[in-house]
């Protein structure tokens, strides 16, 4: 008998460990005490090992770690189907804008709750979100007992949260000194883009970033128009911005980075910056796709990231996963590029190093925080199983996940979620969602 | 009161019809006499029209027609995530055709019950399959009460099935009578591809297709291979092969269509060919992008197939409808490209004309045949509604689907197969993939 205590015990048919080796453990489990795993093994070893721990068996589950969306604006949520299929500056001007100058904290509060629903509900366990108004964001994620990295939006233009820009100086820090420490959230500082924020925004919160050691995350050569408005501005691509102001750094987390060329993949290696790979958004509005599998091959860690559901038009990671492995197959014209080995590793400890967190999850591993999903198996679209990694990237939906823990914690079981009132949240976003469509027929 | 009775009627808070002006009724419902559509239009109407009927009301439900797969393989569900990530001829080589060559009809009837369990639970009502063992796979439809077209495939070698070819012809025409004036089951006529099958073989079977008024369906121009081939051997491209032996026409099926010059989309839009649309799979093999665009623009039908799920892995038309919308999205650099309603009209409607169906199937109108599925709209990664059709084909999941209808037959209900024995078949699934990995370690 060991001398530590076990909280709870997760079984399952399958434990995949996503650690180095992606091992997996046939009638494997986990050990979990207070937020952290314990031990992975033998379900029966561990079963003995531990007594007196909650149980949670399931004979034809697979237990893995929580998937790690590292890009999304979560309350856009409430703009799901808004709009589709139109030009960006049509979709953004005529539809998001008007919108989103209407957003209060409380609708941020609201969208960011059906955000977390649906989160949870299809296997993430932690996530790194840009919008307006962040305390209210990590307010939300507060109570859905999520992991997230947050951060206030910033641009040169006045916000709805804090006005002035001068006010959203002041609003990150505040939020930074109330989450110091924190043990789910993580506030980053969020420049929203090199054509929409001066060189002296950028500066600025590039010297708050270094001070604080926190993490620098913006947009970056998401699609022509960003780079060809940067050049006429500047005379330089955004990431030749970005490099001539000197903010490239191991703390950058850059989305998209759908227009890099070879040099510039070179130079983000080479300064250690982290990429958040938006795949179906990047379709979606039609902005390309991103050269991944050349970052990856540079050495750049890649993470996987929804973007917002005004563009995508969900938070599915499991979705999002099959996308990624099979559109870089095409877009290289080679089959084997982006394996469901590297996709699924990039969706899990891939995603956590971008966020400067491989050391605590992203892998199942003693002594990592307890983040982890059970999917159910016995399903035709996962029969006959052969490999699970195969299964989790080509054929497994968000649907079929069926637990989920965070820091320890059980946020959902048997799909019920157990932090969140599901029912009270979705009829709010009903009723919101009915006064934006009111608003727009009255306009 | 009305002088016909109704054996069952469906309500939601939607009925999306999918006839020519996707007229969308609000609190809307579904009356089927037998195997059709009686009426269409509000639910109380209907409820008042049609007393002592059996009522199915889904407040949060949305009812539409059920999707129709215009190209699969469903026995393949048992190479589910054999191999992955391989080079085309590896992969097809040393796994694919090692495990064909030992299929049995049993094998097959077994494979296809499990991919007839996966199509109904989400969402598949109709489906066009070219197989081995092509009775086998209609014994397993018969049983399931699904729709389908279905063909056994012949090339010039000999067949585990039939062995020599020419009783390939023999099988096929047997088939044929057997099911004639099917309720359920269309027997076509399946030569394997213009590189697998003589001129020959292609001309016989293209007299015996219109002596029987069957449809003919065939791969065609998949990837570059297939072109590289057929211009070497012929002088030709796959499609200026089947031109010169005149074989095009509006009964032809042509499968994938990725390798198209503008003029052969001319050439099969004059000819009246239909089209198998399959871009999990294109892109998954790295096939390509086929030109669906364009060829909608010529006017050609176009349907979606998940094509089998050893190259997919699944066979979700959700899933298909959403990379469809998407893709050509990027390809063109269009965001306009692929709007939803276009992507769910060719899901449904679409399809239905590719397999000559327009008048049966593919839209809920009064005197069709009562094919239709009701989602559950009330999760979050549904909320909230602008656009049910925008949810449909952006957000919506095969598991949104809880019950489904089939020839005004209740197939399932409440995610509960009733036609089929899932735990069985899944159980046999498993054990039968189980043989296959001992004897690939044995082998």
């Amino acid at each position: 008998m060991s001398a530590q205590q076990a909280d709870l015990i997760l079984t399952g048919r399958y434990l995949l460990t996503m650690d180095r080796e992606q091992s997996l453990i046939e009638d494997g489990g986990l050990a979990i005490a207070g937020d952290s795993i314990l031990a992975v093994g033998k379900a029966s070893d561990l079963l003995a090992r531990y007594p007196g721990a909650t149980i949670l068996v399931e004979p034809h589950g697979l237990i893995m770690p929580g998937l790690v969306n590292v890009h999304t604006h979560a309350a856009m949520s409430l703009f799901r189907g808004l709009a589709d299929d139109l030009p960006l500056m049509q979709w953004l001007q005529d539809y998001i804008f008007p919108v989103e100058a209407t957003l209060t904290g409380d609708l941020v509060y609201q969208g960011t709750l059906l955000s977390l629903c649906e989160m949870i509900k299809s296997g993430t366990t932690s996530f790194c979100d840009m919008y307006l108004f962040a305390g209210d964001v990590s307010r939300a994620v507060e109570e859905a007992g999520m992991r997230a990295w947050i951060g206030e939006v910033l641009y040169d233009f006045p916000s709805p949260n804090y006005g002035e820009l001068e006010n959203g100086f002041a609003y990150t820090q505040n939020l930074m000194d109330r989450y110091r420490n924190h043990p789910l959230v993580t506030i980053t500082l969020d420049p929203h883009a090199v054509y929409t924020c001066s060189p002296d925004l950028l500066t600025r919160l590039g010297a708050m970033a270094r001070e604080e050691g926190a993490l620098y995350v913006i947009h970056l050569a998401e699609n022509e128009e960003e780079v060809r408005t940067c050049r006429e501005r500047y005379g330089r691509t955004p990431v030749e911005h970005l490099e001539a102001l000197g903010l490239l750094g191991p703390h950058v987390v850059a989305d998209h980075c759908v227009m890099l060329t070879s040099a510039e993949i070179g130079l983000l290696a080479k300064r250690g910056v982290k990429v958040a790979h938006c795949p179906e958004s990047n379709l979606k509005l039609a902005s390309g796709i991103a050269p991944v599998v050349q970052m990856l091959e540079a050495g750049i860690a890649v993470g996987i990231g929804t973007d917002g559901s005004a563009s995508n038009n969900d938070v599915d990671m499991f979705g999002e996963m099959n996308t990624t492995a099979k559109i870089h197959k095409v877009d290289r014209m080679d089959p084997t590029a982006m394996s469901a080995a590297t996709t699924l590793h990039v969706a899990t400890l891939g995603g956590a190093k971008v966020l400067g967190a491989e050391s605590l999850i992203g892998s199942l591993e003693p002594g990592k925080k307890a983040d982890c999903i059970v999917l159910d198996l016995d399903q035709p679209h996962l029969t006959p199983l052969y490999h699970p990694v195969s299964h989790l990237v080509y054929a497994a939906r968000g649907s079929d996940v069926i637990h989920s823990v965070i820091n320890g914690r059980l946020v959902m079981r048997n799909r019920r979620l157990l932090t969140l009132d599901e029912p009270a949240i979705l009829a709010r976003a009903a009723e919101i969602g009915a006064g934006f469509r009111q608003s727009r027929n009255d306009g």
